[in-house]
């Protein structure tokens, strides 16, 4: 022992879900045996299906919220997910005193602050070290350890499912058949909206803006961009220019105000960021003092989210609190200037690269290369135009000029690059 | 806000040494005012010339340490480094009841169990982030979000002098130019025993093994190899081998033993640990259960490593506390199998190779690769011999008796070589 306990009894742990990450935390419990942790509650609908002879004989199996929320038990660990009933249960558990561990990105997004608000006021904790990027420590790296730093930048891989597909795609594979691995495999739900359109990249983005950047945004404001209209041509494009493709989850302080965008990015191969394979994540946060400090590994899966929660759990047990770092409410008020790839699809006729560079040049845009590779067919031509750095939405209005043209086969596939 | 504030009045902060850590402290007090942070002493040797006029004006500048020690300051922040007399400054703190902030690893190394029994016993509480990797939070991400998980394995970049000298010996430049120019730089110190000899890294990975492996080793036991005798000739083998060369330090558990090193490692350029460049550091932490997290940033310097402190002021400040997480005390009891390169340089003669290959196989261990690159002259002909995973120990008495023939110019230089 290194020190003496601070605990007098162990924390009476109620599990809620013992789906993939709930059973995981229910086996590394019985495994690890922490010390001053006892699982003593699981609640999952239709329960019978769920038992297992594993844990303790001892825990109650309920698939009665009101009767767990309402025992003995000192902390809930909400593995349900979503803002309802996910969340009206949290507030019941931590209206009462109980202490909170939660996975649920979404909730902590939109609800985290009025959530810490009444654990402080009940005499509880909720802690979410397994909302983002899973079993990487990346939220109490933060809290704990670049507290003392004024982070300007946050890049990251947040998404394990969207980086399985563009990773599978950077080797080859087309976008249709690697989703449909990907939810073979249980990586990605039946309905992929949520990873490939971009959604649970932005609400942990939003987590990581307040902890790491103090500020609290709304997740709505920020515009994801779906990984669905990436193509193999854009890959083989890409590889052209020395790059990747990932979905980058992104935010910065640019002159006083908070620009934030999810979506495709081109990333240079040089970039650590580059360096993502399969569902890894990544987190790269950029401070004032430090510079930049990367977090990388399995952030999805259950046994790595697992690991997040058993840590928090132990950290409640031997009575480490949350660093509270002050935020301020903000809103996404600018956009970054960064330079875009956009690849066109048109029917071939002579003047559209005079049109095309006419449009940009009405929004001040500057053409950085015009590529074309050989081998495509007049009829559906694919060609690559980048800018230097540029608004999103100065670039926006110039594509909106050119889609009035019939020589485009479908809309342009607009995506920031990343600098090296 | 988005908490309670936890503290009434604030910590009173001395820092004992101002030098490039101490002072960039002070800047990021000075310039951030954290809340509940209050720098009240500075103490150094010969203090009047390092007096600055950018920090408070009610700042003590001192240099009697027992006058700081004996004043109302709350928390010592330790920066003069070394086992003496930091040591016993610190001890008189925490007796007193004070809280500890340090960045010595020598000292957490060998004494920090009982440091931390002492500021137990006393109330205080003394934490470390600093200690290892500078700004990168290793030690907060391996108490607060890897503590649910069994850590098997840490390979890791601990000292950045020794990865700057390597990474630009890498793009050609030879050893000793290059340690110059890191004096001259401020990377390493003007004797670079510390550094170069692996003393600075082992004392790292000691305090590592104690966070993510739980075992509690003398770091003496941990032979370190220095890297002098790499020279550009291992770095063009390397090449060839598809890798490149870094000061590893290195820990695992082999069948309920412990094994661990730290020296001169030819590192595959397709693993993670090959993009460390500069100076920077990276930790690869191996879970049982969540699978590899790598932490990479800057490890050292003024202000990175001025971050780890203030985060841990944040956090004592906070009422967040250290998970101390129970350690056992170990004997490095083995020693890892892991493949080996073997430099040679001889005077050439027939019958070498047949020596060395039937040495190596008195101690059945068997030959990878025997690589010979042409344009050397016979008279000091470097060649490698890579074997398959072998003990150190085997190869060792191998080697022994090869270094019995004449015909070697000097020590064959033997390296591990890190699995892809």
């Amino acid at each position: 022992m290194s020190a003496e306990k601070t605990t007098i009894r162990p924390l009476r742990i109620a599990l809620f879900g013992f789906g993939t990450v709930g059973s995981s935390v229910a086996r590394i419990l019985t495994e690890m045996k922490p010390e001053g942790l006892e699982l003593t509650h699981v609640f999952n609908r239709n329960v019978a299906r769920k038992k297992v002879d594993w844990v303790g004989a001892d825990v109650v199996w309920s698939e009665n919220a009101d009767e767990v929320l309402n025992s003995g038990a000192d902390v809930i660990v909400e593995l349900m997910g979503g803002l309802d009933p996910a969340g009206g249960w949290i507030e019941r558990a931590l209206a009462s005193g109980k202490s909170v561990v939660t996975a649920n990105k979404k909730l902590i997004a939109y609800r985290g602050l009025e959530l810490e608000k009444l654990a402080a006021e009940k005499g509880g904790h909720i802690k979410y070290g397994a909302a983002v990027a899973g079993g990487i420590p990346v939220i109490p790296g933060l809290e704990q350890g670049l507290a003392g730093d004024k982070v300007d930048r946050i890049e990251g891989i947040l998404n394990g499912t969207c980086n399985f597909i563009l990773s599978e795609m950077e080797q080859g594979a087309p976008f249709e058949p690697t989703l449909k691995e990907a939810q073979a495999r249980g990586y990605a739900e039946a309905d992929p909206t949520e990873d490939v359109g971009g959604f649970d990249a932005r609400a942990k983005l939003a987590i990581l803006m307040r902890l790491a950047m103090r500020v609290h945004v709304n997740p709505d404001e920020i515009e994801p961009r779906p990984i669905t209209a990436v193509t193999p041509i854009d890959f083989s494009y890409a590889r052209d220019l020395g790059c990747t493709i990932r979905q980058i989850s992104r935010a910065e302080r640019v002159g006083g105000h908070i620009a934030a965008s999810v979506g495709p990015t081109l990333v240079p191969l040089a970039s650590p960021i580059a360096w993502s394979r399969e569902m890894m994540n990544m987190v790269l946060v950029s401070g004032h003092y430090g510079g930049d400090v990367i977090f990388s590994g399995h952030g999805a899966g259950g046994t790595p989210t697992a690991v997040a929660v058993v840590s928090d759990l132990i950290a409640l047990a031997h009575g480490s609190r949350r660093v509270e770092i002050p935020s301020e409410k903000a809103a996404i008020g600018t956009e970054s200037e960064i330079a875009h790839y956009i690849r066109f699809r048109v029917k071939d006729r002579p003047g559209i690269v005079a049109d095309i560079a006419g449009a940009l040049a009405k929004e001040k845009i500057n053409i950085h290369a015009i590529v074309q590779k050989p081998g495509y067919s007049g009829e559906d031509l694919p060609f690559v135009v980048t800018v230097e750095p540029c608004k999103s939405s100065a670039l926006k209005r110039a594509l909106d000029a050119i889609k009035k043209n019939n020589y485009l086969i479908d809309d342009p596939l607009d995506m920031q690059i990343l600098s090296a």
